[in-house]
């Protein structure tokens, strides 16, 4: 089969690889019918982390059940399934609290950008679609989102508190903050404030329900929060960029007692104590637990009630992948899928 | 009047100060039953913090109101009054939302350790205790407990999301972190867990409720905590010391999706953005609002459910204020109680 593996800066090539087998019990195989490259995926390529040894890339799935293991009970050949990015049985007690992204047993998939992937832990990881594979590619690409990055933007919209009265602010325009905005308005919150200076994906921002945008950042970002919340500051924030100046930059437009939700993966972060003291913020954050939302997300994607799929700015064939890496390093692509 | 003054580095004086007077129409002056040293007012003794002026001592105070201003209409004359440390309005948003101690038109008091006090904000801030001034000096004791020390240790256990079912732990052996102990027992938390190397705190902690002590610091403190909770780690830690080790020791006890409250007063902490993303644990703290808590804790300890006042291992006239600060320096007291 085909995959993408990374070789090092700026080095993508989509290469032949062994088709994927069961090696667990608890494993299902699965035909990829769409994968996609993630904000993530460019810290490696812009070398910020640095690859001791070639990666296989993707952690973002949805795709047919080919193979299961013996002791998987809860999907078969043939289910069209979505599947979180981070693996967890759904059964231990930090599951069923709702963080499956910290499974006791859990980790995270690593290879989805490719033909075939492998899925650990399928029963606890994998969730059916209901209807079978959808003929709109539209909704399949808003299924694919389900497997992170909207899942991911969801996640921190309920960590930031969204619900209705709230306001809420996000920072980061990337995928991820687009989709923090659109799950905050459709977790009811009255009032959505995305920063953003570029103007396409001020739009989409817009689109996906944002009642303002602002163009500031750090400190006057802030203050432009307090300004449009009668010197409060926002209800709750969604930090989806993952640096020390967004990381500061969603506290201080926060109000005290409110909630800040951070999603981006935290880069040369370090936050001062007496910040967060003098804040009294609430924070949480880290990779999110997508299985918890993926039921519902799909069932408003199958109704149509949201539409995450129009991140995907450009579509390309798995063989191109190359120029999707490309394409989103330099901002010409908010996210592109692949079509394996 | 008299009234403690800290010059310098270890030097605190009982001096000759004058007695305060209304200056708002919002303020009251109390005449102080009862004021204590606070472990915060070490910071300064010990030059930690660096005083440019000399400073009047003390945040903590129950007291009978002898003068309000013209537009205080909560307390009265006579009224016997317990107070947060926070001075707040009490009705703008954020008072509203619960977190008065970051009231939008409030601050600290500064100079409680003395005759009398002036209080701003008195209406948002003093709350009345029903049947005036208790015959109990132990009950009084309990009450000056409420004005800080016990409603911060309250706040920890409160963010911390002490509740039915819950294994909390306490990071802190101080008197915050022993009336957290207390409160996590009071808020119904399953077990309690406090850190202690120390036989006469952990006897208080024992007294107070805990249902086990840990001797270890550090990852081995945390992993002691994970052995005890089936390798997840607790519910919720409370944080009541506010240094890197104490918060990094506080984070790692915790299970992912489980709650650090984080009272004390920080110094030199700087979190790691990966190590908070990892945890994935919520994070709240700051200065504890005790406002909100203090209707509920008066009248526990009126009604004898909860005894905090024995965290006074010393009681000493004010005049010998400069003792009780040698006392908890040298940690040969818990916490001393002034009698004005």
């Amino acid at each position: 089969m085909r995959g993408v593996v990374m070789h090092g800066r700026g080095d993508v090539r989509v290469e032949d690889r062994e088709v994927p087998r069961i090696v667990e019990p608890t494993d299902a195989v699965i035909k990829v019918e769409a994968a996609c490259i993630c904000g993530s995926d460019l810290w490696p390529y812009r070398g910020v982390d640095e690859l001791a040894v070639p990666r296989a890339m993707g952690h973002e799935y949805v795709g047919t059940v080919v193979e299961v293991g013996g002791e998987v009970t809860g999907v078969e050949p043939g289910d069209f399934v979505v599947g979180s990015f981070c693996l967890s049985d759904n059964t231990c007690e930090i599951c069923r609290s709702g963080f499956q992204s910290r499974c006791i047993n859990g980790g995270f998939i690593g290879d989805t950008q490719a033909q075939y992937t492998r899925v650990p832990l399928a029963d606890g990881t994998l969730v059916v679609v209901p209807g079978g594979k959808p003929e709109d590619e539209d909704v399949i690409a808003s299924l694919l989102t389900a497997s992170d990055v909207l899942g991911t933007g969801w996640f921190g919209a309920v960590a930031a508190g969204a619900s209705p009265g709230r306001t809420i602010a996000v920072v980061g325009d990337g995928a991820v903050g687009l989709c923090a905005v659109l799950a905050a308005k459709a977790l009811g919150a009255e009032r959505v404030i995305a920063f953003s200076r570029h103007e396409d994906r001020a739009a989409l921002a817009r689109e996906f329900g944002a009642d303002a945008i602002v163009a500031e950042r750090g400190e006057e970002g802030a203050a432009r929060i307090k300004e449009l919340t009668g010197g409060y500051g926002a209800h709750g924030v969604v930090e989806a960029v993952g640096t020390q100046e967004s990381m500061l930059q969603a506290i201080a437009s926060c109000r005290p007692g409110g909630h800040v939700g951070y999603v981006g993966v935290a880069h040369g972060v370090s936050l001062p104590g007496d910040v967060l003291f003098r804040a009294e913020v609430s924070m949480l954050g880290g990779p999110a637990p997508v299985r918890r939302f993926l039921p519902d997300l799909i069932e408003r994607i199958l109704e149509g009630r949201i539409n995450p799929g129009r991140v995907f700015t450009q579509r390309l064939p798995l063989e191109e992948a190359p120029e999707g890496y490309r394409a989103m390093d330099e901002r010409r692509a908010i996210k592109v899928l692949l079509r394996p």
